[in-house]
Protein backbone atom coordinates (compact mmCIF):
# COMPACT_ATOMS: atom_id res chain seq x y z
CA UNK A 1 0.00 0.00 0.00
CA UNK A 2 1.62 2.95 -0.93
CA UNK A 3 2.40 5.58 2.18
CA UNK A 4 3.30 9.04 2.34
CA UNK A 5 4.98 11.21 4.84
CA UNK A 6 2.59 14.61 5.17
CA UNK A 7 3.71 17.66 7.17
CA UNK A 8 1.70 18.35 10.61
CA UNK A 9 -0.37 20.70 9.64
CA UNK A 10 -1.45 19.04 6.55
CA UNK A 11 -3.50 16.11 9.25
CA UNK A 12 -6.84 17.64 9.97
CA UNK A 13 -9.68 15.81 12.01
CA UNK A 14 -11.02 13.51 9.34
CA UNK A 15 -9.12 14.54 6.42
CA UNK A 16 -5.33 14.88 5.11
CA UNK A 17 -4.63 16.68 1.85
CA UNK A 18 -1.42 15.97 -0.14
CA UNK A 19 0.32 18.65 -1.72
CA UNK A 20 3.70 19.40 -3.90
CA UNK A 21 6.11 16.07 -4.09
CA UNK A 22 3.23 14.12 -2.16
CA UNK A 23 1.09 14.90 -4.69
CA UNK A 24 3.06 14.79 -7.92
CA UNK A 25 3.57 10.99 -6.45
CA UNK A 26 0.49 9.91 -5.93
CA UNK A 27 -0.45 11.38 -9.90
CA UNK A 28 2.37 9.00 -10.76
CA UNK A 29 1.31 6.39 -8.95
CA UNK A 30 -2.12 6.65 -11.07
CA UNK A 31 -4.36 6.90 -7.42
CA UNK A 32 -7.48 6.94 -7.91
CA UNK A 33 -10.87 8.05 -5.69
CA UNK A 34 -11.55 5.02 -3.23
CA UNK A 35 -8.17 3.42 -3.49
CA UNK A 36 -6.36 2.94 0.20
CA UNK A 37 -3.10 4.56 1.07
CA UNK A 38 -1.16 4.91 4.77
CA UNK A 39 -0.49 8.53 5.35
CA UNK A 40 2.64 8.83 8.14
CA UNK A 41 3.12 11.95 10.33
CA UNK A 42 6.69 10.65 10.58
CA UNK A 43 6.58 10.30 14.44
CA UNK A 44 5.11 7.20 14.75
CA UNK A 45 1.35 7.40 13.85
CA UNK A 46 0.10 5.83 10.30
CA UNK A 47 -3.42 7.35 9.42
CA UNK A 48 -5.08 4.96 7.08
CA UNK A 49 -7.01 6.87 4.43
CA UNK A 50 -9.45 6.12 1.93
CA UNK A 51 -8.18 8.65 -1.57
CA UNK A 52 -11.51 11.00 -2.11
CA UNK A 53 -10.22 13.19 -4.65
CA UNK A 54 -7.14 13.54 -7.47
CA UNK A 55 -6.35 16.95 -8.83
CA UNK A 56 -2.47 17.58 -10.13
CA UNK A 57 -1.58 19.62 -6.85
CA UNK A 58 -3.83 18.31 -4.36
CA UNK A 59 -5.26 14.54 -3.52
CA UNK A 60 -7.53 14.26 -0.48
CA UNK A 61 -7.46 11.77 1.75
CA UNK A 62 -10.50 10.22 4.48
CA UNK A 63 -8.85 9.50 7.31
CA UNK A 64 -10.42 5.72 8.37
CA UNK A 65 -8.10 5.50 11.44
CA UNK A 66 -4.83 6.44 13.21
CA UNK A 67 -3.03 3.72 14.29
CA UNK A 68 0.75 3.11 15.72
CA UNK A 69 3.30 2.70 13.11
CA UNK A 70 4.46 -1.13 13.74
CA UNK A 71 7.59 -0.93 11.83
CA UNK A 72 10.26 0.86 13.78
CA UNK A 73 12.48 -1.64 15.40
CA UNK A 74 13.06 -1.66 18.94
CA UNK A 75 16.47 -0.38 18.91
CA UNK A 76 17.93 3.05 18.18
CA UNK A 77 20.44 2.09 15.41
CA UNK A 78 22.94 5.17 14.79
CA UNK A 79 24.77 5.16 12.04
CA UNK A 80 28.33 7.11 12.06
CA UNK A 81 30.06 6.96 8.33
CA UNK A 82 33.20 8.39 7.03
CA UNK A 83 32.84 10.77 4.57
CA UNK A 84 32.89 8.79 1.19
CA UNK A 85 32.40 9.36 -2.49
CA UNK A 86 29.09 10.62 -2.92
CA UNK A 87 27.25 7.93 -4.49
CA UNK A 88 28.17 5.64 -1.79
CA UNK A 89 27.01 7.75 1.23
CA UNK A 90 24.07 7.82 -0.61
CA UNK A 91 24.03 4.27 -0.96
CA UNK A 92 24.07 3.72 2.72
CA UNK A 93 21.68 6.25 3.61
CA UNK A 94 18.85 4.80 1.51
CA UNK A 95 19.68 1.66 2.37
CA UNK A 96 20.56 1.88 6.48
CA UNK A 97 16.86 3.57 6.07
CA UNK A 98 15.54 0.37 4.73
CA UNK A 99 17.36 -1.39 7.44
CA UNK A 100 15.65 0.21 10.24
CA UNK A 101 18.15 2.96 11.20
CA UNK A 102 17.41 6.16 13.28
CA UNK A 103 19.82 8.08 11.69
CA UNK A 104 22.53 8.40 9.65
CA UNK A 105 25.56 10.63 10.84
CA UNK A 106 28.31 11.75 8.02
CA UNK A 107 31.69 12.88 9.53
CA UNK A 108 35.27 13.76 8.22
CA UNK A 109 38.39 11.31 9.02
CA UNK A 110 41.75 11.65 8.41
CA UNK A 111 42.45 9.44 4.98
CA UNK A 112 38.64 10.65 3.76
CA UNK A 113 39.15 11.32 -0.21
CA UNK A 114 36.02 13.43 -0.20
CA UNK A 115 34.88 15.90 2.14
CA UNK A 116 31.88 18.44 1.05
CA UNK A 117 32.79 22.12 1.63
CA UNK A 118 30.22 24.56 4.01
CA UNK A 119 29.02 25.61 0.86
CA UNK A 120 27.87 22.40 -0.73
CA UNK A 121 27.11 20.94 2.11
CA UNK A 122 23.36 22.82 2.87
CA UNK A 123 22.33 21.68 -0.39
CA UNK A 124 23.74 17.92 -0.46
CA UNK A 125 22.09 17.46 2.73
CA UNK A 126 18.94 18.11 1.78
CA UNK A 127 19.60 15.67 -0.91
CA UNK A 128 20.34 13.39 1.28
CA UNK A 129 17.33 13.89 3.83
CA UNK A 130 15.08 13.52 0.51
CA UNK A 131 16.67 10.19 -0.30
CA UNK A 132 16.44 9.26 3.99
CA UNK A 133 12.28 10.36 3.21
CA UNK A 134 11.96 8.31 -0.51
CA UNK A 135 13.39 5.13 1.22
CA UNK A 136 11.34 5.49 4.43
CA UNK A 137 7.70 5.63 2.69
CA UNK A 138 9.49 2.60 0.28
CA UNK A 139 10.09 0.23 2.87
CA UNK A 140 7.56 1.21 5.48
CA UNK A 141 9.34 3.48 8.16
CA UNK A 142 7.15 4.89 10.61
CA UNK A 143 9.99 7.67 10.80
CA UNK A 144 12.40 9.17 8.53
CA UNK A 145 15.78 9.00 9.98
CA UNK A 146 17.57 12.49 10.35
CA UNK A 147 20.66 13.03 8.52
CA UNK A 148 23.38 14.51 10.68
CA UNK A 149 26.48 16.17 9.52
CA UNK A 150 28.93 16.72 11.45
CA UNK A 151 32.89 18.62 11.43
CA UNK A 152 35.19 16.67 12.83
CA UNK A 153 36.10 12.92 13.82
CA UNK A 154 36.12 14.04 17.51
CA UNK A 155 32.93 15.25 17.12
CA UNK A 156 31.67 12.31 16.17
CA UNK A 157 33.05 10.41 18.42
CA UNK A 158 31.94 12.05 21.38
CA UNK A 159 28.48 12.23 19.69
CA UNK A 160 28.33 8.72 19.60
CA UNK A 161 29.52 7.82 23.30
CA UNK A 162 26.23 9.43 23.95
CA UNK A 163 24.44 5.84 23.18
CA UNK A 164 24.44 3.21 25.71
CA UNK A 165 26.74 1.04 23.25
CA UNK A 166 29.01 2.72 20.88
CA UNK A 167 31.43 0.55 18.54
CA UNK A 168 33.85 1.40 16.19
CA UNK A 169 34.50 -1.20 13.07
CA UNK A 170 37.93 -1.77 12.36
CA UNK A 171 39.27 -3.97 10.04
CA UNK A 172 42.50 -4.66 11.54
CA UNK A 173 40.69 -5.75 15.04
CA UNK A 174 40.94 -9.45 14.98
CA UNK A 175 40.13 -10.50 18.21
CA UNK A 176 36.98 -8.64 19.89
CA UNK A 177 33.66 -9.44 17.97
CA UNK A 178 30.40 -7.29 17.67
CA UNK A 179 28.59 -10.11 19.43
CA UNK A 180 31.30 -9.97 22.42
CA UNK A 181 30.18 -6.09 22.57
CA UNK A 182 26.67 -7.57 22.39
CA UNK A 183 26.59 -9.90 25.14
CA UNK A 184 26.16 -7.59 28.22
CA UNK A 185 22.64 -7.01 27.34
CA UNK A 186 20.55 -5.61 24.33
CA UNK A 187 21.22 -1.90 24.51
CA UNK A 188 18.29 0.60 23.30
CA UNK A 189 20.66 2.49 21.65
CA UNK A 190 23.90 1.92 19.84
CA UNK A 191 26.01 4.09 17.74
CA UNK A 192 27.86 1.58 14.82
CA UNK A 193 30.79 3.43 13.43
CA UNK A 194 32.65 2.61 10.33
CA UNK A 195 35.45 4.32 8.54
CA UNK A 196 36.58 5.46 4.66
CA UNK A 197 37.30 4.42 1.78
CA UNK A 198 41.27 4.42 2.87
CA UNK A 199 40.59 3.09 6.58
CA UNK A 200 40.90 4.78 9.48
CA UNK A 201 44.19 5.86 10.61
CA UNK A 202 45.92 3.82 13.55
CA UNK A 203 45.60 7.18 15.31
CA UNK A 204 42.21 7.69 15.08
CA UNK A 205 41.13 4.06 16.53
CA UNK A 206 43.64 4.67 19.37
CA UNK A 207 41.60 7.62 20.08
CA UNK A 208 38.07 6.65 19.84
CA UNK A 209 39.15 3.61 21.73
CA UNK A 210 40.73 5.80 24.79
CA UNK A 211 37.36 7.82 25.05
CA UNK A 212 35.09 4.73 25.20
CA UNK A 213 34.20 3.12 22.10
CA UNK A 214 34.97 -0.14 21.23
CA UNK A 215 36.88 -1.49 18.57
CA UNK A 216 34.97 -4.33 16.89
CA UNK A 217 35.58 -7.03 13.87
CA UNK A 218 33.22 -7.42 11.22
CA UNK A 219 34.72 -10.60 10.18
CA UNK A 220 38.31 -11.61 8.14
CA UNK A 221 37.13 -10.38 4.91
CA UNK A 222 37.90 -6.53 4.18
CA UNK A 223 34.68 -4.24 3.15
CA UNK A 224 34.13 -1.62 1.23
CA UNK A 225 32.84 1.27 3.46
CA UNK A 226 30.02 1.21 2.03
CA UNK A 227 29.34 -2.32 2.99
CA UNK A 228 30.77 -2.31 6.27
CA UNK A 229 27.59 0.25 7.93
CA UNK A 230 24.90 -2.29 6.32
CA UNK A 231 26.46 -5.32 7.82
CA UNK A 232 26.99 -3.97 10.92
CA UNK A 233 23.05 -2.90 10.68
CA UNK A 234 22.03 -5.78 9.77
CA UNK A 235 23.86 -8.13 12.22
CA UNK A 236 22.97 -5.30 14.95
CA UNK A 237 18.76 -6.11 13.95
CA UNK A 238 19.07 -9.86 13.93
CA UNK A 239 20.76 -9.63 17.63
CA UNK A 240 18.22 -7.68 18.58
CA UNK A 241 15.31 -10.23 17.90
CA UNK A 242 13.99 -7.94 14.71
CA UNK A 243 13.93 -11.05 12.80
CA UNK B 1 48.17 -6.54 0.62
CA UNK B 2 46.85 -6.56 -2.60
CA UNK B 3 45.86 -9.95 -3.27
CA UNK B 4 45.63 -11.87 -6.48
CA UNK B 5 44.11 -15.50 -7.90
CA UNK B 6 45.90 -16.94 -9.85
CA UNK B 7 45.21 -20.81 -12.23
CA UNK B 8 46.93 -23.51 -10.85
CA UNK B 9 49.84 -23.88 -14.00
CA UNK B 10 51.19 -20.39 -12.92
CA UNK B 11 52.02 -21.88 -9.54
CA UNK B 12 55.73 -23.38 -9.17
CA UNK B 13 57.37 -24.75 -6.61
CA UNK B 14 59.33 -21.38 -5.76
CA UNK B 15 58.21 -18.97 -8.28
CA UNK B 16 54.22 -17.66 -9.61
CA UNK B 17 54.31 -15.73 -12.66
CA UNK B 18 51.23 -12.79 -13.15
CA UNK B 19 49.91 -13.03 -16.62
CA UNK B 20 47.03 -11.06 -18.44
CA UNK B 21 44.89 -9.09 -16.07
CA UNK B 22 46.86 -9.63 -13.20
CA UNK B 23 50.02 -8.35 -14.44
CA UNK B 24 48.10 -5.47 -15.85
CA UNK B 25 46.08 -4.75 -12.21
CA UNK B 26 49.75 -5.12 -10.67
CA UNK B 27 51.32 -2.40 -13.67
CA UNK B 28 48.17 -0.27 -12.24
CA UNK B 29 48.68 -0.49 -8.84
CA UNK B 30 52.76 0.31 -9.99
CA UNK B 31 54.14 -2.86 -7.76
CA UNK B 32 57.72 -2.66 -7.48
CA UNK B 33 60.32 -5.51 -7.14
CA UNK B 34 60.74 -6.38 -2.96
CA UNK B 35 57.16 -5.66 -2.08
CA UNK B 36 54.82 -8.13 -0.82
CA UNK B 37 51.47 -9.60 -2.57
CA UNK B 38 49.56 -12.87 -1.41
CA UNK B 39 48.72 -15.26 -4.58
CA UNK B 40 45.78 -17.14 -3.76
CA UNK B 41 44.88 -20.69 -5.33
CA UNK B 42 41.27 -19.59 -5.54
CA UNK B 43 41.23 -23.47 -3.34
CA UNK B 44 42.01 -21.90 -0.02
CA UNK B 45 45.77 -21.65 -0.08
CA UNK B 46 47.14 -18.00 -0.02
CA UNK B 47 51.26 -18.20 -1.42
CA UNK B 48 52.72 -15.12 0.30
CA UNK B 49 55.14 -13.48 -2.63
CA UNK B 50 57.76 -10.93 -3.02
CA UNK B 51 57.63 -9.27 -6.35
CA UNK B 52 61.00 -10.38 -8.06
CA UNK B 53 60.39 -8.72 -11.47
CA UNK B 54 57.75 -6.49 -13.12
CA UNK B 55 57.41 -6.14 -16.84
CA UNK B 56 54.24 -4.67 -18.41
CA UNK B 57 52.85 -8.49 -19.16
CA UNK B 58 54.81 -10.42 -16.75
CA UNK B 59 55.03 -10.04 -12.97
CA UNK B 60 57.62 -12.68 -11.18
CA UNK B 61 56.48 -13.41 -7.91
CA UNK B 62 59.02 -14.97 -5.67
CA UNK B 63 56.62 -17.58 -3.07
CA UNK B 64 58.19 -17.10 0.64
CA UNK B 65 55.67 -19.36 2.45
CA UNK B 66 52.06 -21.09 1.72
CA UNK B 67 49.45 -21.25 4.62
CA UNK B 68 45.73 -21.90 4.61
CA UNK B 69 43.66 -18.79 3.62
CA UNK B 70 41.84 -17.77 7.15
CA UNK B 71 39.33 -15.73 5.53
CA UNK B 72 36.86 -17.93 4.72
CA UNK B 73 33.52 -18.50 6.62
CA UNK B 74 32.54 -21.93 8.45
CA UNK B 75 29.31 -21.57 6.92
CA UNK B 76 28.74 -22.04 3.52
CA UNK B 77 25.96 -19.96 2.46
CA UNK B 78 24.25 -19.88 -1.06
CA UNK B 79 22.63 -16.91 -2.05
CA UNK B 80 19.49 -17.22 -4.52
CA UNK B 81 18.20 -14.29 -5.90
CA UNK B 82 15.46 -14.27 -8.41
CA UNK B 83 16.78 -12.38 -11.39
CA UNK B 84 16.67 -8.49 -10.86
CA UNK B 85 17.80 -5.75 -13.29
CA UNK B 86 21.54 -6.06 -14.12
CA UNK B 87 23.13 -3.02 -11.82
CA UNK B 88 21.08 -5.05 -8.87
CA UNK B 89 22.06 -8.39 -9.46
CA UNK B 90 25.56 -7.25 -9.72
CA UNK B 91 25.66 -5.24 -6.93
CA UNK B 92 24.42 -8.63 -4.48
CA UNK B 93 27.54 -10.06 -6.15
CA UNK B 94 30.13 -8.09 -5.42
CA UNK B 95 28.61 -7.19 -1.94
CA UNK B 96 27.93 -11.19 -0.90
CA UNK B 97 31.26 -11.72 -2.45
CA UNK B 98 32.58 -9.49 0.17
CA UNK B 99 30.44 -11.04 3.09
CA UNK B 100 31.64 -14.25 2.67
CA UNK B 101 28.99 -16.11 0.14
CA UNK B 102 30.09 -19.53 -0.98
CA UNK B 103 27.82 -18.96 -4.37
CA UNK B 104 25.21 -16.78 -5.79
CA UNK B 105 22.12 -18.51 -7.48
CA UNK B 106 19.93 -16.23 -10.21
CA UNK B 107 16.72 -17.67 -11.05
CA UNK B 108 13.49 -16.74 -12.66
CA UNK B 109 10.13 -16.22 -11.14
CA UNK B 110 7.22 -15.13 -11.60
CA UNK B 111 6.77 -11.23 -11.45
CA UNK B 112 10.78 -11.03 -12.56
CA UNK B 113 10.97 -7.94 -14.95
CA UNK B 114 14.15 -9.01 -16.11
CA UNK B 115 15.72 -11.99 -17.41
CA UNK B 116 18.21 -12.81 -19.80
CA UNK B 117 17.82 -14.52 -23.01
CA UNK B 118 19.64 -18.13 -23.43
CA UNK B 119 21.71 -15.68 -26.18
CA UNK B 120 22.81 -13.14 -23.82
CA UNK B 121 23.62 -15.30 -21.17
CA UNK B 122 26.61 -16.82 -21.48
CA UNK B 123 28.19 -13.73 -22.13
CA UNK B 124 26.53 -12.06 -18.67
CA UNK B 125 27.64 -15.35 -16.68
CA UNK B 126 31.67 -14.18 -17.44
CA UNK B 127 30.73 -10.42 -16.63
CA UNK B 128 29.25 -11.97 -13.10
CA UNK B 129 31.81 -14.34 -12.55
CA UNK B 130 34.59 -11.93 -13.13
CA UNK B 131 33.05 -9.04 -10.75
CA UNK B 132 33.09 -12.16 -7.76
CA UNK B 133 36.70 -12.76 -8.39
CA UNK B 134 37.33 -8.88 -8.60
CA UNK B 135 35.13 -8.68 -5.20
CA UNK B 136 37.04 -12.10 -3.97
CA UNK B 137 40.65 -10.27 -4.28
CA UNK B 138 39.69 -7.02 -2.97
CA UNK B 139 38.48 -8.48 0.39
CA UNK B 140 40.78 -11.19 1.00
CA UNK B 141 38.71 -14.01 0.44
CA UNK B 142 40.86 -17.65 -0.44
CA UNK B 143 37.97 -18.81 -2.66
CA UNK B 144 35.70 -16.88 -5.77
CA UNK B 145 32.23 -17.73 -5.16
CA UNK B 146 30.67 -19.58 -8.61
CA UNK B 147 27.93 -17.61 -9.81
CA UNK B 148 25.20 -20.10 -11.20
CA UNK B 149 22.20 -19.70 -12.96
CA UNK B 150 19.48 -22.00 -13.42
CA UNK B 151 16.26 -21.99 -15.83
CA UNK B 152 13.11 -21.98 -13.02
CA UNK B 153 11.96 -21.41 -10.19
CA UNK B 154 11.40 -24.80 -9.44
CA UNK B 155 15.04 -25.69 -9.83
CA UNK B 156 16.23 -23.34 -7.81
CA UNK B 157 13.97 -23.96 -4.68
CA UNK B 158 14.94 -28.18 -5.76
CA UNK B 159 19.09 -26.86 -5.36
CA UNK B 160 18.46 -24.74 -2.47
CA UNK B 161 16.68 -27.63 -0.53
CA UNK B 162 20.53 -29.39 -1.02
CA UNK B 163 21.67 -27.46 2.27
CA UNK B 164 20.83 -28.50 6.08
CA UNK B 165 18.83 -25.76 6.20
CA UNK B 166 17.12 -23.96 3.17
CA UNK B 167 15.18 -20.64 3.85
CA UNK B 168 12.74 -18.27 1.40
CA UNK B 169 12.31 -15.02 2.88
CA UNK B 170 9.11 -13.34 2.19
CA UNK B 171 7.56 -9.61 3.02
CA UNK B 172 4.38 -11.15 4.06
CA UNK B 173 5.78 -13.59 6.27
CA UNK B 174 5.27 -11.98 9.98
CA UNK B 175 5.54 -14.51 12.41
CA UNK B 176 8.59 -17.12 11.57
CA UNK B 177 11.91 -15.24 11.90
CA UNK B 178 14.94 -16.34 10.57
CA UNK B 179 16.41 -16.69 14.02
CA UNK B 180 13.82 -19.30 15.04
CA UNK B 181 15.00 -20.95 12.07
CA UNK B 182 18.77 -21.55 13.05
CA UNK B 183 17.36 -22.18 16.70
CA UNK B 184 17.88 -25.40 16.21
CA UNK B 185 22.14 -25.13 15.70
CA UNK B 186 24.02 -23.52 13.66
CA UNK B 187 24.16 -25.77 9.79
CA UNK B 188 27.43 -26.10 8.02
CA UNK B 189 25.34 -25.17 4.59
CA UNK B 190 22.74 -22.49 3.96
CA UNK B 191 20.29 -21.69 1.39
CA UNK B 192 19.31 -18.04 1.76
CA UNK B 193 16.67 -16.82 -1.92
CA UNK B 194 14.78 -14.03 -1.97
CA UNK B 195 12.41 -12.44 -4.47
CA UNK B 196 12.41 -10.06 -7.75
CA UNK B 197 11.33 -6.54 -7.44
CA UNK B 198 8.01 -7.35 -7.74
CA UNK B 199 7.79 -9.88 -5.16
CA UNK B 200 6.88 -13.89 -4.90
CA UNK B 201 3.48 -14.66 -5.90
CA UNK B 202 1.60 -16.53 -3.54
CA UNK B 203 1.74 -19.67 -5.61
CA UNK B 204 5.67 -19.65 -5.42
CA UNK B 205 6.10 -19.14 -1.67
CA UNK B 206 3.58 -21.64 -1.24
CA UNK B 207 5.68 -24.07 -3.21
CA UNK B 208 8.45 -23.56 -1.72
CA UNK B 209 7.08 -24.53 1.52
CA UNK B 210 5.35 -27.70 0.31
CA UNK B 211 8.82 -28.70 -1.05
CA UNK B 212 10.64 -27.92 2.32
CA UNK B 213 11.83 -24.33 2.49
CA UNK B 214 11.26 -22.23 5.58
CA UNK B 215 9.19 -19.23 4.78
CA UNK B 216 10.82 -16.70 7.28
CA UNK B 217 10.92 -12.67 7.47
CA UNK B 218 13.44 -10.08 7.56
CA UNK B 219 12.11 -7.76 9.69
CA UNK B 220 8.78 -5.04 9.61
CA UNK B 221 10.17 -3.26 6.70
CA UNK B 222 9.87 -3.76 3.18
CA UNK B 223 13.52 -4.42 1.89
CA UNK B 224 14.65 -3.91 -1.73
CA UNK B 225 15.50 -6.99 -3.92
CA UNK B 226 19.34 -6.27 -3.81
CA UNK B 227 19.21 -5.58 0.64
CA UNK B 228 17.24 -8.77 1.65
CA UNK B 229 19.90 -10.94 0.22
CA UNK B 230 22.60 -9.07 2.04
CA UNK B 231 20.47 -8.29 5.33
CA UNK B 232 20.16 -12.11 5.54
CA UNK B 233 23.93 -12.78 4.81
CA UNK B 234 25.56 -10.49 7.07
CA UNK B 235 22.75 -11.62 9.95
CA UNK B 236 23.97 -15.34 9.12
CA UNK B 237 27.38 -14.08 9.30
CA UNK B 238 27.23 -12.83 12.77
CA UNK B 239 24.93 -16.14 13.94
CA UNK B 240 27.79 -17.82 12.86
CA UNK B 241 30.01 -16.17 15.25
CA UNK B 242 31.84 -14.48 12.33
CA UNK B 243 32.27 -11.41 13.80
Amino acid sequence: MPKFFVPAEAIQANEIVLTAQNAAHANVLRLRPGEEVIACDGCGTDYRCTVSTVQADRVCLTVREAVPSCSEPCVRASIYMAYAKADKLEHVIQKATELGAYEIVAFPSDRCVSRPDDKSLAKKLERWQKIAASAAEQSGRGTVPQVVTLSSFRAAVARALQAELAVNFYENEHARTFSAALADGLPHTVSLMTGPEGGYTEAEVAYAAAQGMQTCTLGRRILRCETAPLCALSALMYACGEF
